[in-house]
């Protein structure tokens, strides 16, 4: 997949990788690598803001669903962000039972600022044995 | 991913992926790579049927719904089938308007037999113009 941060900014962690390794059979994104670059990028949000809280926690994707709007024939760069509530009540939770759940979304734009595809994904930390 | 065809029985298309290159952070299955592969497994599925049928067609995910259950130490096996409706009138449709839609199960089974995702995905096949 080749991925790449792209750094966080305004509470959005980007990631990117190139076309080229992640073409289907029509010469547009493959959908695996789309899943897999915005299941990636709220995984990295999640580890990131527990990281910089000084938490060490495991971090799993429960569930994700996802909708392929339209065909991406340029890089990928995925976008992800918290879909709901707030981070400070995401940790303070995980600092009281040592398991937390958020739910993240994330997107993939086409070139024009449209959405190649849209991702809403239920992330789970658990405090490390 | 080193994703290879593993046969099709009883209505079910079957693809591995060996675990190595699969991995996350923890050891196990990548979430990634497992939604790769049964979306993968479900778009051969869904192609296998329209070729065997002499129909020239592109087939898309339109969507997919993904749960994590467990996680998974040996390697990938994904298996696909029809979740809804029947081939029949899936075939029948796409004859008539050139575009048919259908729903896709498919999952990836830890070694116990019991499940490590589950996938529930709509695909479309369009007539190629």
């Amino acid at each position: 997949m080749q991925v790449e941060l792209a750094g966080e900014s305004d509470g959005r962690q980007r990631l990117r990788a190139p076309l080229a390794p992640n073409v289907n059979d029509k010469g547009t994104a493959f959908g695996g690598s789309l899943v897999s670059l915005m299941t990636l990028a709220g995984w990295c949000l999640v580890s990131g803001r527990l990281e910089r809280a000084g938490l060490e926690a495991e971090v799993y994707v429960a569930d994700s669903l996802v909708h392929y709007l339209a065909p991406l024939r340029a890089d990928l760069e995925a976008e992800a962000w918290l879909e709901e509530g707030d981070w400070d009540s995401f940790l303070a939770a995980f600092r009281e039972r040592g398991k937390a759940r958020c739910r993240i979304a994330a997107c993939v734009r086409l070139p024009d600022g449209g959405e190649a595809t849209r991702f809403s994904g239920r992330f789970v930390a658990l405090a490390k044995a």
